[in-house]
């Protein structure tokens, strides 16, 4: 049984304690730490049986018991949390992203190269253990694409952040296509060589104070050749919108939105279908739990999990390539980053 | 917090178990018992954290602690388990069928009736809490299908069970359709007043020597002038197809497969989808964890379940009236029986 | 080049003109006849660049040049029509139904008998010709469905014909259902041996009042053992609803409506498709163009037409048992008609 | 009746001709030139009736009966011959492109002008008049999309040309990624402003030595802001793959390919619908007939034709810029062109 301590009560941190008790029967979260612990979240941990409950995240760092750390603090505290918890000889699993800043990064991997015993690092883009990506990616695998050519991704949020979150969270090609840049990198099994983005302020004026879009498109080229396309929107009226498609030599395979129900009703007015899931708890709840569940499985088996310190450093470099081609209106290489 | 103790400890009481400790909140499983208490089931019991497991379910009925009794043990012994239930003063969630027998049933309803306090009975048709099933009779409640005129459900399992399994279970019409029996009832809003039923042997030869159908059709007549058909075929290659159909005067509602992912591969070979979900436990699983969540909500809030004793009564009669109607070669009133 | 006459020049004997002008280039119009010619219908002849028009359908049985002639005058002249045609050494395309009263059906299949050539001597079931149900037979007659154990038709109307057309009509069993009940001996590749009928008056009282009913059921038992089940609606709303489905030991095949046009609208509302194709002049417009060149071709290469004079018999025979079997109140084998 | 006159009797001039005798009832083809004309097209001119035979187009031109002229000969003479036959009076429908060169096409403008009455021209972008992006079309112009915010559109061939047409087609970006181009004009009703390409070689090197792509992506703003991604791949091997989406303030429209038939089978490997129809006369014949209806119905009625000289100048233009953006490597202003 692995010993987990989660630093962070939040709404993200809650769904991962959730999702421990409910579906990773091999692990046990032993404690949780918050400095503003709300009582909300108080009791949610009381009501699941989370023994230890503390203010102070180092208590955890501190508890020779605890195998496997759960950093879900606010975005700015990602990479000096890993590091201490690295230090303190504790896998890590860290949501996303570690850090803006490339540097910090780089400490955190100088951090895990420097451990006494190998360490466990998981970087939290759960899309790649979504049902529905997890299934392109197989296709691909297995060859039933053939050689891929072309990666298309459409990622839109059904309502956009309040202007000013995206003063703090880098804005849209750091907080929200992120996943997307990943997702290119996961489904064509390449890097990305060179981007060009486009972007819009086509909804929220504030968002465009801010020196934000709320409307953008990359296009980029992979080291292997694809092509990659990827539209995002902060607001599509009809729901959250997470569609891909990876096409090749041999075939395409692509998915579709996830909905509450099948059902589909026919009357005067047309053939209706329902809606896509709301928004991502809806919609990522099952890949939260898959995506803890395969850390769980990397320590106790001792293998690597699949998404590492490197892929949360190229989102990050390929996100910032993204605002320097906006900001600069030409392609850029992401070895400028 | 309702206290619940679950007598059987097989698949679907294992079902319950998980579903209860996963996402029923205000319940807590205080003690399970099987007189063949199987290695696998007590550790599965233990890993669960539930403090008591016996052999004898008596000492569940004895447990002043325990308000609400699971019923889960094998079918020939659920009316008589929810009898003792009930007269030790428990709430009752009952696995279906109550009984084959109707006059059991009735002895179930009149013990309903004696006991000293209103209990709660539930009994266990779980696809009434199925999210395509339940967004077909939303539909139908918001008025959107208008007046239902017709009915249609097919309902087809990916293999048969073996030959002697249909000896004990009542056979197609009782321990498979009854299922659909009861959906057809739910979705028109009206009872079953007359059925014909059609029956072949199509698919094991040793199905045909027990005395049972493997394949069948049943046409029905609803009180409220509605129509219905119902499909039944005990091996569908590609898996397990569960679809349904209401249609009135306003339009007409309908619903698909549930599937693993919604990736589609276009090769030179066509166009593919995944196929359907394979069986129940992967199909209805949520249904399982909804149907109990709302059991104990009824004893919470002291509201009527969804499904009662009457539900079980009138699905066994009109399964018993498919049986005479094959057997006779005519169409045959649920009244006769 | 086959040389054609068509008498009737209604609506169905317009659609066949315009069939062949616009897609059958092996076949020339020579003639049309209709004793009650109307100015709209000579102005589409004349359009059309037909050669001759009468009122008077013998000048076509007396034309010598005329190969092949078109029945589209009103059902009770058609096995009259047809007897004539073939005894003045016509090939024969014959509207269906070719009579209600089976003796009339007999003749004129005495009278193909007696002819002193052999004549073709198709039946108009358009259906079978349709490129939806055509891809189901293939899929079938490919192997791909294994032995048919189940057909299904659902076949429904957008608006119910006035009151008074169901008393010449035969009613819904004859003038709708009969191409279901071709389409269920097309699909299963076997004869109808017995049928039970539900039926009920749900949305036009009128049509009750003249002794029909406007929904109806039908279950069947083949004779190679497949069961099938129909159903048709005189109205539903959303439009012409045309499917069917094939379920046997390797598979299932089923085909869904066309509409006119792919596009999918997402908004606050829902996902909404087209509704279907509008009635049986929009949906099977090229059916009906596929079975007249279908005939031609089995004049000029000397092969059978896919449909006879068997099949419109058969068909009738099943209708008739369909009308006994509601009005008895019992399953009707097809050979007590 | 209008009186047609067809310059070119190859696949596109057949297609036309055909179109005008099976469904445009309001036209008359007088006569088809071709200096090249086959045997077969001679067949098929005198099967359809076609009254004068012509080597000379001059001959077509002379003709003072006739009031419209099809131009559907090679390429390199759209532009002269839709000259001469604007200087002879007649209205022209010319296939696409007009020209590779801008100042030929403004001098078919200036003709234009410069002609005695009011003559209607239409370029042959046929699928502005396809079923399925007609309806894209529609639900934007009714408002159900709202402001226009992205457009995306798919196209990919079934297989490639040889490589040697490239050399004379100008390649990918103006033989068949310029229909695309019209494609994101029409459905945003805003014109292109700024494109950003890119190409790649990934099927057929051969094109690449004809300093070709098969595979691209396009980036491009438009001027009302909204943005559009087209991409194109010379190969998909499942079939003629074209698809849109319009995305906007109040929701998103999109559409999907049209299918031999809905048949979808299910066996042990899966649920497979059919694949897209193969290639454009078999996708688009549709589109070809009404673009010729609508063509000659702007002339019965004096209107404008949807598709005139300055669709033809624009997208020519922003293909060149196309060419630019991907020869050096940067975005490229349509006015730069």
């Amino acid at each position: 049984m692995i010993q987990v301590g989660i630093i962070g009560a939040g709404r993200i941190g809650q769904v991962h304690a959730r999702s421990i008790l409910t579906g990773v029967p091999n692990a046990n979260i032993r404690a949780i730490a918050d400095p503003y612990m709300s009582e909300s979240a108080e009791a949610m941990a009381k009501g699941f049986g989370i023994e230890h409950i503390y203010r102070d995240y180092r208590r955890i760092l501190d508890d020779r018991k605890i195998d496997a750390v759960l950093v879900c603090s606010s975005t700015d505290t990602h990479s000096k949390l890993s590091i201490e918890a690295i230090e303190a000889g504790k896998h890590v699993f860290c949501e996303k992203p570690i850090d803006h800043d490339l540097a910090k990064i780089d400490a955190v991997e100088a951090a895990l190269k420097a451990a006494k015993k190998p360490l466990k690092y998981q970087v939290g883009f759960n899309r790649r253990f979504d049902h529905n990506f997890r299934a392109l990616k197989k296709a691909v695998d297995d060859g039933k694409v053939g050689d891929v050519q072309f990666v298309r991704v459409s990622s839109r949020d059904p309502e956009p952040p309040p202007a000013g979150y995206v003063k703090s969270s880098g804005g849209l090609f750091l907080d929200m296509m992120i996943h997307d840049l990943d997702m290119i990198r996961f489904l064509s099994g390449s890097e990305v060589e060179e981007v060009y983005a486009l972007g819009a302020v086509l909804i929220d004026p504030e968002i465009g104070k801010e020196g934000d879009v709320d409307t953008a498109t990359v296009s980029a080229r992979m080291a292997n050749g694809a092509l990659a396309l990827i539209d995002n929107s902060r607001k599509a009226v009809y729901g959250y919108d997470q569609r891909a498609e990876v096409f090749g030599s041999k075939g395409s395979v692509q998915n579709a939105n996830d909905l509450p129900s099948t059902a589909v009703l026919s009357t005067v007015d047309g053939v209706t279908a329902e809606k896509p899931l709301w928004f991502f708890l809806e919609r990522y709840m099952t890949s939260y739990q898959d995506e803890v569940r395969s850390f769980i499985d990397c320590i106790e088996k001792d293998t690597e999990p699949e998404v590492g310190v490197n892929d949360g450093r190229m989102t990050i470099r390929i996100g910032l390539a993204c605002k320097k081609s906006l900001a600069e209106h030409r392609p850029v290489r992401i070895d400028e980053i």
